[in-house]
């Protein structure tokens, strides 16, 4: 059974879709075991001895490459061991390897990032601060515009097949209306969008430990996720 | 002859870095052309072909897998494609390599992406935004934090031997007196940053390109690199 120490953030996602487009079914084949980063199980010490950078989602497969158990962070590090453990979603031939690899690294490195910015200044922060909301909600308009050209002339963020490109991405877009985006506005997007979003395991992977997302309502979740917490515990 | 567009930033170096570390000599082996990203070269028709998401580097190797060119985006993605090349500085046990690609993966969504958001508000911003400014230095301090645990018990960053997870994460500290960093908090990472930059090649990667840096002093530039002017073109 794969232990994944998880929550129902953008990151989450993409394993849990992951793991159910393999085949994986939850409950059967896997676990999702929450770490709620609203409470601060995140700084719990048996979770950063899986997870050093105190982030989910962090995996442990106890049939590991040596049929030993291995532990994995770092999202797009984990859908690049389940690839390559299961042979799916991720070509065998280099050119086709590297076209999905170098838009997995986009969303890791751009449009994660710069999404979960926008999130924080335009949803999370407690004072509205003009400047970073139109810095984030214009990279994220590049962004949809930069996937919108791409999907233009490919069925597919990394051409002609479904890849751990597509189950990276779409999790960050789900909320694009309160990333300040127009759908309408990106064609090819919103086309690429609804495909995926019909998809059955996309969808089974999206409502994985949703029953314990709450509003952020109180601040003591807002000090947890955002405030000195965080940088008081490790030393 | 490799043809590497690039810029003397973080994620320019980490690819000067590799190609220096791998054998490969510039102007023997390799070029570096340069995307002046304060006058706008990363916006022109050709420069997006290989690089839709308008960002240095992008590499181009006239000798690909299948001996046809192969050009390829994302810094992250190059290192990995360069590694496979020439079979170094990743290991080849499926083990050891996760080890190494999820602090890749840390460097390329968390380390990067943050620090450079704090190079942004305490750097270039035209305003000073005090909440942003506390924002990416706090967790500029958490990440070095990361390291410097990880660094304890490990000579390099995912272990005993020195891979693309050192070549990545290096370029993106040289600069922590400017991230309001102060080094001898984090004595492991202190001594691991003196021991790589002492790397021939990673001296020689990172004045790759430097010729061309100019303090960013003008509106002109700061236009290009921050201003509206990559919202307009691509639509």
């Amino acid at each position: 059974m794969i232990d994944v120490y998880s929550w129902p953030t953008p990151n989450g996602h993409k394993v849990h879709v992951m793991l159910e487009e393999c085949g994986y079914r939850l409950g059967k084949d896997w676990n999702a075991i929450p770490i709620n980063i609203g409470t601060g199980d995140q700084f719990a010490k048996d979770f950063l001895k899986i997870s050093p950078n105190n982030k989910i989602p962090a995996l442990v497969d106890p049939n590991g490459p040596d049929g030993k158990p291995i532990s994995i962070f770092e999202s797009g590090a984990i859908l690049l061991y389940l690839a390559s453990k299961t042979g799916k979603f991720l070509p065998k031939t280099t050119r086709a390897k590297y076209e999905v690899l170098q838009w997995l690294m986009f969303q890791m490195g751009g449009l994660g990032p710069m999404l979960g910015q926008n999130h924080h200044f335009r949803l999370y922060a407690p004072e509205k601060i003009e400047y970073a909301i139109n810095r984030y909600t214009n990279e994220a308009k590049r962004l949809y515009g930069v996937l919108d050209q791409q999907l233009k002339d490919n069925p597919y963020i990394a051409g002609k097949s479904y890849s751990i490109a597509d189950i990276a991405i779409f999790p960050w877009t789900r909320n694009w209306k309160n990333q300040g985006m127009e759908i309408n506005d990106y064609p090819h997007f919103k086309a690429w969008f609804e495909m995926i979003g019909e998809r059955p395991a996309v969808k089974r992977g999206c409502e994985v430990l949703t029953e314990f997302r709450k509003p952020l309502t109180n601040d003591k979740a807002r000090e947890q996720l955002f405030g000195s917490t965080q940088y008081q515990k490790r030393k």
